[in-house]
Protein backbone atom coordinates (compact mmCIF):
# COMPACT_ATOMS: atom_id res chain seq x y z
CA UNK A 1 0.00 0.00 0.00
CA UNK A 2 1.04 3.70 -1.01
CA UNK A 3 -0.03 6.90 1.34
CA UNK A 4 0.17 10.38 1.17
CA UNK A 5 -0.64 13.70 2.37
CA UNK A 6 -1.81 16.39 0.00
CA UNK A 7 -3.21 19.89 0.50
CA UNK A 8 -1.71 23.03 1.59
CA UNK A 9 1.26 23.23 3.93
CA UNK A 10 -0.10 22.30 7.49
CA UNK A 11 -3.28 21.21 6.06
CA UNK A 12 -2.50 18.31 4.81
CA UNK A 13 -4.92 15.47 4.68
CA UNK A 14 -4.31 11.56 4.63
CA UNK A 15 -4.90 9.84 1.11
CA UNK A 16 -4.37 6.07 0.05
CA UNK A 17 -2.66 6.38 -3.58
CA UNK A 18 -3.69 3.34 -5.91
CA UNK A 19 -2.11 3.53 -9.57
CA UNK A 20 -2.93 7.17 -9.96
CA UNK A 21 -5.73 7.42 -7.72
CA UNK A 22 -6.22 8.78 -4.51
CA UNK A 23 -8.63 7.68 -2.10
CA UNK A 24 -9.28 9.81 1.39
CA UNK A 25 -8.65 8.63 4.48
CA UNK A 26 -10.41 11.80 6.52
CA UNK A 27 -13.20 9.13 7.47
CA UNK A 28 -10.45 5.70 8.56
CA UNK A 29 -8.13 8.97 10.41
CA UNK A 30 -7.24 12.34 10.95
CA UNK A 31 -3.62 11.83 9.88
CA UNK A 32 -0.81 9.93 8.95
CA UNK A 33 1.29 9.56 12.20
CA UNK A 34 2.19 7.05 14.99
CA UNK A 35 -1.13 6.27 16.13
CA UNK A 36 -2.10 5.52 12.76
CA UNK A 37 0.90 3.12 11.60
CA UNK A 38 1.14 1.42 14.94
CA UNK A 39 -3.17 0.99 15.75
CA UNK A 40 -3.43 -1.31 12.61
CA UNK A 41 -3.85 1.88 10.43
CA UNK A 42 -2.79 0.45 6.94
CA UNK A 43 -4.66 -2.56 7.42
CA UNK A 44 -8.14 -0.67 8.05
CA UNK A 45 -7.56 1.61 5.33
CA UNK A 46 -6.97 -1.72 3.10
CA UNK A 47 -10.22 -2.91 4.36
CA UNK A 48 -12.05 0.08 3.58
CA UNK A 49 -10.79 0.48 0.03
CA UNK A 50 -11.44 -3.14 -0.65
CA UNK A 51 -15.52 -2.59 0.86
CA UNK A 52 -15.53 0.31 -1.41
CA UNK A 53 -15.46 2.94 1.85
CA UNK A 54 -12.89 4.59 0.41
CA UNK A 55 -14.11 8.37 -1.31
CA UNK A 56 -11.85 9.19 -4.21
CA UNK A 57 -10.90 12.88 -4.87
CA UNK A 58 -9.22 14.25 -7.41
CA UNK A 59 -5.62 15.11 -7.53
CA UNK A 60 -4.54 17.30 -10.02
CA UNK A 61 -2.31 20.00 -9.06
CA UNK A 62 -2.51 19.16 -5.58
CA UNK A 63 0.70 19.80 -3.52
CA UNK A 64 1.91 16.45 -1.60
CA UNK A 65 2.95 17.21 1.94
CA UNK A 66 5.82 14.79 3.66
CA UNK A 67 3.56 11.36 3.73
CA UNK A 68 4.21 11.17 7.36
CA UNK A 69 3.12 14.02 10.29
CA UNK A 70 6.56 15.51 12.02
CA UNK A 71 7.91 12.49 13.42
CA UNK A 72 8.86 12.59 17.15
CA UNK A 73 12.79 12.03 16.01
CA UNK A 74 14.19 12.27 12.68
CA UNK A 75 17.92 9.91 12.88
CA UNK A 76 20.52 10.38 10.22
CA UNK A 77 23.35 7.83 9.61
CA UNK A 78 26.24 8.74 8.61
CA UNK A 79 28.88 7.54 6.52
CA UNK A 80 26.66 4.31 5.11
CA UNK A 81 28.36 3.96 1.79
CA UNK A 82 31.63 3.29 1.49
CA UNK A 83 32.21 4.99 -1.53
CA UNK A 84 30.86 8.21 0.29
CA UNK A 85 32.43 7.88 3.30
CA UNK A 86 35.73 7.69 1.15
CA UNK A 87 34.66 11.02 -0.77
CA UNK A 88 34.27 12.14 2.93
CA UNK A 89 37.47 11.34 3.42
CA UNK A 90 36.61 8.54 6.30
CA UNK A 91 36.97 4.93 6.18
CA UNK A 92 33.68 2.92 6.42
CA UNK A 93 32.43 2.89 9.93
CA UNK A 94 32.86 -0.04 12.14
CA UNK A 95 29.73 0.91 13.75
CA UNK A 96 26.31 3.07 12.54
CA UNK A 97 27.39 6.13 12.85
CA UNK A 98 24.77 8.30 14.45
CA UNK A 99 23.64 11.73 14.33
CA UNK A 100 19.84 13.76 15.01
CA UNK A 101 17.94 16.44 12.45
CA UNK A 102 15.83 18.96 14.40
CA UNK A 103 12.17 17.29 13.52
CA UNK A 104 11.13 20.10 12.09
CA UNK A 105 12.82 19.95 9.42
CA UNK A 106 10.14 17.79 7.62
CA UNK A 107 8.76 19.28 4.84
CA UNK A 108 6.92 18.33 1.36
CA UNK A 109 8.77 16.34 -1.58
CA UNK A 110 8.46 19.73 -3.76
CA UNK A 111 8.31 22.46 -1.84
CA UNK A 112 11.12 25.06 -2.11
CA UNK A 113 13.90 25.21 -0.30
CA UNK A 114 15.51 28.50 0.92
CA UNK A 115 19.02 28.42 1.26
CA UNK A 116 20.20 28.81 4.45
CA UNK A 117 21.78 32.77 5.67
CA UNK A 118 25.34 32.89 5.16
CA UNK A 119 25.19 29.05 3.63
CA UNK A 120 28.57 28.59 1.11
CA UNK A 121 27.78 24.98 0.97
CA UNK A 122 24.21 23.81 0.51
CA UNK A 123 23.98 20.03 -0.54
CA UNK A 124 21.90 17.37 -1.64
CA UNK A 125 22.09 13.32 0.28
CA UNK A 126 19.38 11.17 -1.76
CA UNK A 127 18.43 8.33 0.82
CA UNK A 128 16.47 5.59 1.90
CA UNK A 129 13.63 6.80 4.32
CA UNK A 130 12.66 4.04 6.81
CA UNK A 131 9.13 4.66 8.84
CA UNK A 132 9.04 3.11 12.09
CA UNK A 133 5.49 1.38 12.77
CA UNK A 134 5.89 0.17 17.08
CA UNK A 135 7.60 1.15 19.72
CA UNK A 136 11.54 -0.31 19.33
CA UNK A 137 13.33 -0.57 22.28
CA UNK A 138 16.25 -3.28 22.70
CA UNK A 139 14.95 -5.37 20.02
CA UNK A 140 16.82 -9.15 19.83
CA UNK A 141 17.85 -9.77 16.75
CA UNK A 142 18.35 -8.38 13.43
CA UNK A 143 16.06 -10.30 12.21
CA UNK A 144 13.47 -8.92 14.73
CA UNK A 145 13.97 -5.42 13.32
CA UNK A 146 11.40 -6.08 10.43
CA UNK A 147 8.25 -6.14 12.41
CA UNK A 148 9.07 -2.56 13.35
CA UNK A 149 8.86 -1.42 10.17
CA UNK A 150 5.78 0.88 8.63
CA UNK A 151 7.46 1.29 5.11
CA UNK A 152 9.70 3.29 3.22
CA UNK A 153 9.74 7.26 2.13
CA UNK A 154 12.62 9.26 -0.53
CA UNK A 155 14.28 11.73 1.90
CA UNK A 156 16.51 14.33 1.04
CA UNK A 157 19.11 14.67 3.78
CA UNK A 158 20.26 18.02 2.97
CA UNK A 159 23.62 19.71 5.19
CA UNK A 160 25.14 22.72 5.20
CA UNK A 161 28.74 21.71 5.47
CA UNK A 162 30.39 24.42 6.53
CA UNK A 163 27.61 24.17 9.60
CA UNK A 164 28.01 20.82 9.98
CA UNK A 165 31.86 20.43 9.90
CA UNK A 166 33.84 23.99 11.00
CA UNK A 167 30.97 25.97 13.58
CA UNK A 168 29.93 22.81 16.23
CA UNK A 169 32.86 21.07 17.18
CA UNK A 170 32.35 18.51 14.65
CA UNK A 171 28.83 17.63 15.70
CA UNK A 172 26.56 17.30 12.69
CA UNK A 173 23.48 18.52 13.91
CA UNK A 174 23.89 22.33 13.42
CA UNK A 175 24.84 21.37 9.39
CA UNK A 176 21.54 19.11 9.34
CA UNK A 177 18.74 21.00 11.04
CA UNK A 178 18.06 24.43 8.79
CA UNK A 179 14.42 24.95 8.02
CA UNK A 180 12.76 22.77 5.25
CA UNK A 181 16.10 20.13 5.23
CA UNK A 182 14.28 16.94 5.19
CA UNK A 183 12.08 16.71 2.05
CA UNK A 184 10.32 13.25 2.85
CA UNK A 185 8.10 11.45 0.41
CA UNK A 186 5.54 11.56 -1.87
CA UNK A 187 5.01 8.51 -1.07
CA UNK A 188 5.23 5.79 2.40
CA UNK A 189 5.38 2.68 0.61
CA UNK A 190 4.20 -0.52 3.13
CA UNK A 191 7.24 -2.45 4.04
CA UNK A 192 5.63 -5.79 2.52
CA UNK A 193 5.59 -3.99 -1.16
CA UNK A 194 9.66 -2.83 -0.76
CA UNK A 195 12.50 -4.73 -1.94
CA UNK A 196 14.48 -2.44 0.30
CA UNK A 197 18.04 -4.32 0.15
CA UNK A 198 18.17 -3.44 -3.70
CA UNK A 199 16.42 -0.45 -4.67
CA UNK A 200 18.66 2.29 -6.99
CA UNK A 201 18.81 5.72 -5.59
CA UNK A 202 19.98 8.71 -8.05
CA UNK A 203 19.91 12.48 -7.94
CA UNK A 204 20.29 15.04 -10.05
CA UNK A 205 21.05 18.63 -10.00
CA UNK A 206 19.92 21.29 -13.14
CA UNK A 207 18.91 18.14 -15.07
CA UNK A 208 22.29 16.64 -14.51
CA UNK A 209 23.05 13.02 -13.55
CA UNK A 210 24.79 13.25 -9.60
CA UNK A 211 24.61 10.48 -7.60
CA UNK A 212 23.21 6.97 -8.71
CA UNK A 213 23.77 3.45 -6.61
CA UNK A 214 21.78 1.08 -4.89
CA UNK A 215 20.81 0.39 -1.18
CA UNK A 216 22.40 -2.84 -2.03
CA UNK A 217 25.48 -1.10 -1.02
CA UNK A 218 24.85 0.21 2.26
CA UNK A 219 27.50 -0.75 4.87
CA UNK A 220 24.81 -1.44 7.59
CA UNK A 221 22.08 -2.93 5.72
CA UNK A 222 18.29 -1.80 7.16
CA UNK A 223 17.73 -4.56 9.72
CA UNK A 224 21.05 -3.86 11.14
CA UNK A 225 20.26 -0.23 11.35
CA UNK A 226 16.94 -0.49 13.35
CA UNK A 227 18.25 -3.11 15.75
CA UNK A 228 21.72 -0.98 16.38
CA UNK A 229 19.51 1.90 16.88
CA UNK A 230 17.15 0.26 19.45
CA UNK A 231 20.18 -0.43 21.85
CA UNK A 232 20.91 3.18 22.14
CA UNK A 233 17.22 5.10 21.86
CA UNK A 234 13.36 3.77 22.14
CA UNK A 235 12.38 4.56 18.53
CA UNK A 236 8.38 5.59 18.18
CA UNK A 237 6.46 4.86 15.78
CA UNK A 238 6.47 7.45 13.17
CA UNK A 239 9.83 8.01 13.15
CA UNK A 240 11.99 8.73 10.59
CA UNK A 241 15.50 6.86 10.01
CA UNK A 242 17.33 8.23 7.11
CA UNK A 243 19.90 5.82 6.12
CA UNK A 244 22.64 7.32 4.44
CA UNK A 245 24.20 8.93 0.93
CA UNK A 246 25.87 7.41 -1.75
CA UNK A 247 28.75 8.85 -3.63
CA UNK A 248 28.26 12.11 -5.59
CA UNK A 249 27.23 15.07 -3.40
CA UNK A 250 29.28 18.40 -3.43
CA UNK A 251 31.53 17.61 -0.61
CA UNK A 252 33.52 15.15 -2.83
CA UNK A 253 34.74 18.37 -4.81
CA UNK A 254 33.39 16.65 -7.91
CA UNK A 255 30.44 19.24 -8.11
CA UNK A 256 29.56 23.08 -7.17
CA UNK A 257 27.35 23.48 -3.94
CA UNK A 258 24.17 24.62 -4.46
CA UNK A 259 22.98 28.50 -5.46
CA UNK A 260 19.39 30.19 -5.74
CA UNK A 261 17.68 29.01 -8.70
CA UNK A 262 19.30 25.18 -8.85
CA UNK A 263 16.31 22.73 -9.05
CA UNK A 264 17.52 19.10 -7.53
CA UNK A 265 15.46 16.02 -8.36
CA UNK A 266 16.14 13.11 -6.33
CA UNK A 267 14.42 9.52 -6.39
CA UNK A 268 14.50 6.02 -4.63
CA UNK A 269 13.08 3.66 -7.12
CA UNK A 270 9.67 2.76 -6.40
CA UNK A 271 9.30 5.27 -3.57
CA UNK A 272 8.66 8.25 -5.66
CA UNK A 273 10.94 11.61 -6.80
CA UNK A 274 11.21 15.19 -5.44
CA UNK A 275 12.11 17.75 -7.28
CA UNK A 276 13.22 21.10 -4.92
CA UNK A 277 13.91 24.27 -6.30
CA UNK A 278 16.09 26.47 -4.11
CA UNK A 279 15.58 30.28 -3.03
CA UNK A 280 17.89 32.69 -1.66
CA UNK B 1 5.40 32.06 37.74
CA UNK B 2 6.38 28.75 38.55
CA UNK B 3 4.49 25.56 37.02
CA UNK B 4 4.78 21.95 37.00
CA UNK B 5 2.67 18.85 35.32
CA UNK B 6 1.83 16.37 38.65
CA UNK B 7 0.56 12.83 38.40
CA UNK B 8 1.18 9.56 37.23
CA UNK B 9 3.52 8.81 33.72
CA UNK B 10 1.59 9.42 30.92
CA UNK B 11 -1.78 11.04 32.84
CA UNK B 12 -0.20 14.68 34.06
CA UNK B 13 -1.92 17.82 34.76
CA UNK B 14 -0.77 21.23 34.91
CA UNK B 15 -0.31 23.36 37.97
CA UNK B 16 0.81 26.36 39.06
CA UNK B 17 2.64 26.44 42.27
CA UNK B 18 2.25 29.48 44.34
CA UNK B 19 4.59 29.03 47.75
CA UNK B 20 3.87 24.92 48.66
CA UNK B 21 0.48 25.10 47.12
CA UNK B 22 -0.83 23.73 44.25
CA UNK B 23 -3.60 25.26 41.97
CA UNK B 24 -5.12 23.39 39.11
CA UNK B 25 -5.07 25.02 35.49
CA UNK B 26 -7.31 22.14 33.60
CA UNK B 27 -9.88 24.42 33.05
CA UNK B 28 -7.45 27.08 31.37
CA UNK B 29 -4.83 24.22 29.07
CA UNK B 30 -4.56 20.76 28.52
CA UNK B 31 -0.77 20.76 29.03
CA UNK B 32 2.22 23.13 29.64
CA UNK B 33 3.38 22.51 25.92
CA UNK B 34 4.24 25.05 23.38
CA UNK B 35 0.88 26.33 22.39
CA UNK B 36 0.30 26.90 26.06
CA UNK B 37 3.49 29.29 26.05
CA UNK B 38 3.37 30.67 23.28
CA UNK B 39 -0.55 31.54 23.83
CA UNK B 40 -0.25 33.65 26.10
CA UNK B 41 -1.03 31.00 28.82
CA UNK B 42 1.49 32.38 31.67
CA UNK B 43 -0.51 35.36 31.65
CA UNK B 44 -3.67 34.20 31.54
CA UNK B 45 -2.62 31.98 34.61
CA UNK B 46 -1.72 34.51 36.56
CA UNK B 47 -4.92 36.60 36.22
CA UNK B 48 -6.90 33.52 36.80
CA UNK B 49 -4.98 32.85 39.86
CA UNK B 50 -5.49 36.85 40.88
CA UNK B 51 -9.51 36.41 40.69
CA UNK B 52 -9.51 32.90 42.36
CA UNK B 53 -10.49 31.03 39.66
CA UNK B 54 -8.00 28.38 39.90
CA UNK B 55 -8.74 25.34 42.40
CA UNK B 56 -6.65 24.38 44.99
CA UNK B 57 -5.33 20.86 44.71
CA UNK B 58 -3.50 18.59 47.55
CA UNK B 59 0.67 18.06 46.41
CA UNK B 60 1.29 15.74 48.69
CA UNK B 61 2.77 12.35 47.64
CA UNK B 62 2.05 13.54 44.63
CA UNK B 63 4.76 12.64 41.41
CA UNK B 64 6.07 15.32 39.26
CA UNK B 65 6.77 14.88 35.79
CA UNK B 66 9.02 17.39 33.40
CA UNK B 67 6.85 20.55 33.89
CA UNK B 68 6.72 20.71 29.85
CA UNK B 69 5.41 18.24 27.93
CA UNK B 70 7.52 16.27 24.88
CA UNK B 71 9.37 19.13 23.11
CA UNK B 72 10.27 19.28 19.49
CA UNK B 73 13.24 19.10 19.99
CA UNK B 74 15.91 18.67 22.94
CA UNK B 75 19.39 20.48 22.18
CA UNK B 76 22.13 20.08 23.95
CA UNK B 77 25.19 22.40 24.20
CA UNK B 78 28.39 20.77 24.69
CA UNK B 79 31.63 21.75 26.29
CA UNK B 80 29.91 25.35 27.73
CA UNK B 81 31.92 25.77 30.75
CA UNK B 82 36.02 26.05 30.66
CA UNK B 83 36.90 23.88 33.51
CA UNK B 84 34.25 21.05 32.09
CA UNK B 85 35.79 21.29 28.69
CA UNK B 86 39.14 20.98 30.12
CA UNK B 87 38.30 18.07 32.39
CA UNK B 88 36.84 16.46 28.93
CA UNK B 89 40.22 16.98 27.04
CA UNK B 90 39.25 20.00 24.99
CA UNK B 91 39.69 23.73 25.15
CA UNK B 92 36.75 26.20 25.24
CA UNK B 93 35.06 26.13 22.00
CA UNK B 94 35.36 29.39 19.88
CA UNK B 95 31.12 28.96 18.52
CA UNK B 96 28.40 27.11 20.43
CA UNK B 97 29.03 22.98 19.66
CA UNK B 98 24.92 21.94 19.24
CA UNK B 99 23.81 18.01 19.36
CA UNK B 100 20.39 16.82 20.06
CA UNK B 101 18.92 14.36 22.50
CA UNK B 102 15.58 12.29 21.22
CA UNK B 103 12.89 13.99 22.68
CA UNK B 104 11.26 11.05 24.39
CA UNK B 105 13.96 11.44 27.08
CA UNK B 106 12.60 13.70 28.92
CA UNK B 107 11.06 12.24 32.04
CA UNK B 108 10.35 13.20 35.61
CA UNK B 109 13.01 14.75 38.03
CA UNK B 110 12.51 12.03 40.06
CA UNK B 111 12.02 9.43 38.02
CA UNK B 112 14.27 5.98 38.61
CA UNK B 113 17.14 5.90 35.90
CA UNK B 114 17.34 2.30 34.31
CA UNK B 115 21.44 2.15 32.97
CA UNK B 116 21.06 0.89 29.48
CA UNK B 117 21.86 -2.41 28.40
CA UNK B 118 25.92 -2.66 28.16
CA UNK B 119 26.75 0.66 30.00
CA UNK B 120 29.82 1.18 31.64
CA UNK B 121 30.05 4.51 31.91
CA UNK B 122 26.70 6.35 32.69
CA UNK B 123 27.24 10.15 33.88
CA UNK B 124 25.61 13.13 35.49
CA UNK B 125 25.66 16.88 34.26
CA UNK B 126 23.75 19.46 36.31
CA UNK B 127 22.52 22.20 33.72
CA UNK B 128 20.37 24.87 33.45
CA UNK B 129 17.58 24.06 31.10
CA UNK B 130 16.22 27.09 28.77
CA UNK B 131 12.74 26.29 27.29
CA UNK B 132 11.80 28.53 24.01
CA UNK B 133 8.34 30.43 24.51
CA UNK B 134 7.79 31.36 20.75
CA UNK B 135 9.15 30.23 17.80
CA UNK B 136 12.73 31.70 16.96
CA UNK B 137 14.24 31.74 13.51
CA UNK B 138 17.48 34.18 12.59
CA UNK B 139 17.18 36.22 15.69
CA UNK B 140 18.62 40.07 15.01
CA UNK B 141 20.48 40.01 17.91
CA UNK B 142 21.52 38.26 21.02
CA UNK B 143 19.38 41.25 22.84
CA UNK B 144 16.12 39.87 21.24
CA UNK B 145 17.15 36.41 22.51
CA UNK B 146 15.07 37.45 25.66
CA UNK B 147 11.71 37.67 24.12
CA UNK B 148 11.78 34.21 22.89
CA UNK B 149 12.78 32.50 26.35
CA UNK B 150 9.51 31.22 28.28
CA UNK B 151 11.49 30.36 31.44
CA UNK B 152 13.87 27.67 33.16
CA UNK B 153 14.06 24.08 34.64
CA UNK B 154 16.84 22.29 35.79
CA UNK B 155 17.85 18.99 34.07
CA UNK B 156 20.10 16.32 33.73
CA UNK B 157 21.58 15.83 30.83
CA UNK B 158 22.83 12.41 31.41
CA UNK B 159 25.37 10.45 29.03
CA UNK B 160 26.48 7.67 28.42
CA UNK B 161 30.37 8.03 27.27
CA UNK B 162 31.34 4.75 25.75
CA UNK B 163 28.44 5.57 23.88
CA UNK B 164 28.84 9.35 23.45
CA UNK B 165 32.62 8.90 22.28
CA UNK B 166 33.20 5.91 20.85
CA UNK B 167 30.75 3.74 19.28
CA UNK B 168 29.16 6.41 16.74
CA UNK B 169 32.22 8.10 14.95
CA UNK B 170 32.37 10.97 17.14
CA UNK B 171 28.37 11.49 17.01
CA UNK B 172 27.27 12.51 20.15
CA UNK B 173 23.59 11.57 20.41
CA UNK B 174 24.03 7.92 20.31
CA UNK B 175 25.13 8.26 24.31
CA UNK B 176 22.59 11.19 24.96
CA UNK B 177 19.29 9.74 24.09
CA UNK B 178 18.84 6.90 25.94
CA UNK B 179 15.00 5.77 27.87
CA UNK B 180 15.04 8.08 30.32
CA UNK B 181 18.22 10.28 30.02
CA UNK B 182 17.02 13.65 30.76
CA UNK B 183 14.82 14.79 33.79
CA UNK B 184 13.50 18.05 33.81
CA UNK B 185 12.15 20.18 36.44
CA UNK B 186 10.30 19.63 39.16
CA UNK B 187 9.50 23.38 38.06
CA UNK B 188 9.03 25.77 35.16
CA UNK B 189 10.11 28.90 36.30
CA UNK B 190 8.90 32.09 33.92
CA UNK B 191 11.94 33.91 32.65
CA UNK B 192 10.84 37.73 34.28
CA UNK B 193 11.69 35.43 38.03
CA UNK B 194 15.39 34.00 37.03
CA UNK B 195 18.23 35.84 37.29
CA UNK B 196 19.67 33.30 35.05
CA UNK B 197 23.01 34.75 34.52
CA UNK B 198 23.91 33.83 37.49
CA UNK B 199 22.67 30.46 39.72
CA UNK B 200 24.27 27.72 41.71
CA UNK B 201 24.26 24.99 39.91
CA UNK B 202 25.11 21.81 42.40
CA UNK B 203 25.04 17.68 41.63
CA UNK B 204 25.50 14.85 44.49
CA UNK B 205 25.87 11.28 43.86
CA UNK B 206 24.56 9.43 47.39
CA UNK B 207 25.18 12.33 48.96
CA UNK B 208 28.76 13.00 48.16
CA UNK B 209 29.17 16.88 46.38
CA UNK B 210 30.28 16.77 42.69
CA UNK B 211 29.61 19.55 40.76
CA UNK B 212 29.53 22.98 42.02
CA UNK B 213 29.40 26.25 39.92
CA UNK B 214 27.82 29.25 38.67
CA UNK B 215 25.94 29.78 35.68
CA UNK B 216 28.24 33.22 35.36
CA UNK B 217 30.89 30.43 34.16
CA UNK B 218 28.72 29.75 30.98
CA UNK B 219 31.32 30.49 27.44
CA UNK B 220 28.32 31.25 25.94
CA UNK B 221 25.49 32.94 27.87
CA UNK B 222 21.81 32.02 27.46
CA UNK B 223 21.42 35.12 24.71
CA UNK B 224 23.89 34.19 22.84
CA UNK B 225 22.90 30.50 22.39
CA UNK B 226 19.38 31.22 21.94
CA UNK B 227 20.67 33.69 18.75
CA UNK B 228 23.02 31.53 17.68
CA UNK B 229 20.74 28.50 17.28
CA UNK B 230 18.52 30.49 15.57
CA UNK B 231 20.50 30.72 12.85
CA UNK B 232 21.02 27.14 12.52
CA UNK B 233 17.47 26.29 13.03
CA UNK B 234 13.84 26.67 13.98
CA UNK B 235 13.29 27.01 17.48
CA UNK B 236 9.92 26.02 18.51
CA UNK B 237 7.83 26.91 21.62
CA UNK B 238 8.22 23.84 24.35
CA UNK B 239 11.45 23.43 22.82
CA UNK B 240 13.86 22.77 25.55
CA UNK B 241 18.09 23.70 25.45
CA UNK B 242 20.26 21.88 27.61
CA UNK B 243 22.75 24.72 28.34
CA UNK B 244 25.87 22.53 29.16
CA UNK B 245 27.18 21.44 32.62
CA UNK B 246 30.16 22.67 34.80
CA UNK B 247 33.42 20.31 35.56
CA UNK B 248 32.77 17.54 38.38
CA UNK B 249 31.15 14.54 36.31
CA UNK B 250 32.64 10.84 35.63
CA UNK B 251 34.59 11.77 32.69
CA UNK B 252 36.84 13.76 34.87
CA UNK B 253 38.46 10.90 36.23
CA UNK B 254 37.97 11.64 39.81
CA UNK B 255 34.84 9.93 40.54
CA UNK B 256 32.99 6.73 39.39
CA UNK B 257 30.53 6.00 36.55
CA UNK B 258 26.79 5.38 38.05
CA UNK B 259 26.19 2.01 39.12
CA UNK B 260 22.67 0.36 40.45
CA UNK B 261 21.64 2.01 43.69
CA UNK B 262 23.12 5.10 43.13
CA UNK B 263 21.06 8.32 43.54
CA UNK B 264 21.95 11.45 41.69
CA UNK B 265 20.92 14.51 43.15
CA UNK B 266 21.13 18.17 40.92
CA UNK B 267 19.91 21.34 41.85
CA UNK B 268 20.02 24.81 40.32
CA UNK B 269 18.78 27.59 42.63
CA UNK B 270 15.42 28.55 42.38
CA UNK B 271 14.12 26.10 40.08
CA UNK B 272 14.12 22.99 42.38
CA UNK B 273 15.85 19.97 43.03
CA UNK B 274 15.77 16.31 41.32
CA UNK B 275 16.50 12.97 42.88
CA UNK B 276 17.01 10.06 40.62
CA UNK B 277 17.59 5.95 41.71
CA UNK B 278 19.82 4.27 39.47
CA UNK B 279 18.43 0.93 38.31
CA UNK B 280 19.90 -2.38 36.73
Amino acid sequence: MKFARIGALGAEVPVLVQEDRLFSLQHLTADIDGAFLSGGGPAKAAAALAAGGLPEIPGEGIRYGAPISRPSAVVGIGQNYAAHAAESGSLPPEQPIIFLKAPNTVSGPDDAVTIPRGSTKTDWEVELGVVIGKRASYLQSKEAARDYIAGFVTVNDLSERDFQLNVSGGQWSKGKSSAGFCPTGPYLVTADEVDYGNLRLRSWVNGEPRQESSTAGMVFDVETLVWDLSQYLVLEPGDLICTGTPAGVALSGRFPYLKAGDVVEIEVEGLGRQRQEFRP
